[in-house]
């Protein structure tokens, strides 16, 4: 097995460049970290090219990753997962793998999450994780969104990227496709002029729209939906946090 | 008005120590930033003790701000704005306020969240301005908690904390005068053996539990509480984030 002590490397230099979106759409792959994910992605089937892990981790491989992947594995000494990771203390376990398709085939049954410029990665992971726990069918993010393979993206969503479609596109676009294959769309609303939630009865097949959390939905994009939704609030507080509201629809939809 | 441009004076010296707990805790009062916490803190009758402004700030101070708070305020440096700031790009108004007091009247009506051994800032943050949203009466933090006004909390709550009653506490005390004053205490277990949350039909008074992030909520919690519920998921994602969890459950119960 290979070994890497140097984050001067070639191999580690170029995956240490997966660490923001540039390089991620460069090279059509991302970085996961952690024994958790690791396993996940082998569950799920997905193609593992590269598999980074330090000695101490060799040592406590419970899952047997490393026999598993033997021949994408390499050892790396400990400053490099230093390096590599997004945490204070890596687990010291890495795994290179492919982005998935960016225009998937969308079957246009079940239930979506729409995402509108959502700019806090932590809100982004959340709702994705929220969605999978909700059996949507995927989340689909317009282009000024955070980035979905970001670390802190993918430190909330918890392994749900190997669960559900996830795509960024178009979402003008995409609404009109979701309202032409019959789809209910959802929109929502920090207003009491849109309609209270518990007064619809949601269909089988629906995507909901969640907006930027400063600036709600986009106009152009309440103006596509069937409908616009909105949560009425009891307290003081002037709004819910957007993965609340987003986690609070989609559980009562 | 007085004017500081060190950050080496004395008055900036010891609110900069309100950065952290033990500052906090020494002092008893805490660091508020930005113009929506100042006059949050202003209509809800918050006593400010002192206030910060920039010259930029005293420019652009549309709420008039510092002509109501003339007597307390100083004016900084942008180099005192960027050292106290929890923020890259600070608005240039801080005010320091009181903590409320720790041990407050409960009046053992309406709503309690209670959260044992929460972590995250954020999360705590989050659930605060849900109870908040959800017309709780207030929310009880386990001493083991993050702290609860911790620049992370603060920016998460949003202004909250000047809406209900916060406090830390020993939760197994808090749980059992709950009960002895009739209110019924709802735990949240990650376990089809609770009750699904559907099922129950929820009384005007009433305190949730919600649990630490990895670990979830102490057993002898478990024990203590009337009804253990938990919120079945149909997807993959093994578990929801607390914080959406728990605004599932505000809304719903």
């Amino acid at each position: 097995m290979e070994y890497i002590t140097s984050v001067k490397n070639e191999k580690i230099k170029e995956i240490k460049k997966l660490a923001n979106a540039k390089g991620r759409r460069q090279q059509q792959r991302y970085l996961i970290e952690g024994e958790h994910l690791v396993h996940e992605a082998l569950i799920n089937d997905i193609v593992i090219e590269e598999l980074l892990v330090t000695e101490n981790f060799l040592n406590h491989d419970e899952h047997h990753l490393v026999k598993q992947l033997y021949d994408q594995c390499v050892q790396i000494g400990d400053s490099v997962a230093k390096h590599l990771s997004a945490t204070v203390t890596p687990q010291g376990i890495f795994a290179v793998v492919a982005l998935p398709p960016t225009d998937p085939n969308i079957d246009y049954q079940g239930k979506w999450l729409l995402l509108d410029r959502i700019q806090d990665p932590g809100n982004v992971g959340t709702m994705i994780r929220t969605a999978d726990a909700a059996g949507y069918q995927g989340v689909i993010l317009s282009k000024d969104s955070a980035d979905l393979f970001a670390p802190k993206v993918q430190r909330s969503m918890q392994g749900s990227q190997f669960h559900l479609q996830l795509l960024t596109a178009d979402l003008q676009k995409i609404i009109t496709s979701f309202k032409q294959n019959h789809v209910t769309v959802y929109g929502t609303l920090v207003n009491e002029q849109a309609r209270d939630y518990h007064q619809v009865q949601a269909p089988k097949n629906l995507a909901l729209i969640m907006g930027n959390e400063a600036q709600g939905m986009n106009n152009n994009l309440a103006q596509l939906a069937d409908k616009n939704l909105y949560i009425p609030l009891i307290g003081q507080a002037e709004s819910l946090n957007v993965a609340i509201a987003a986690g609070i629809l989609m559980f009562n939809l």
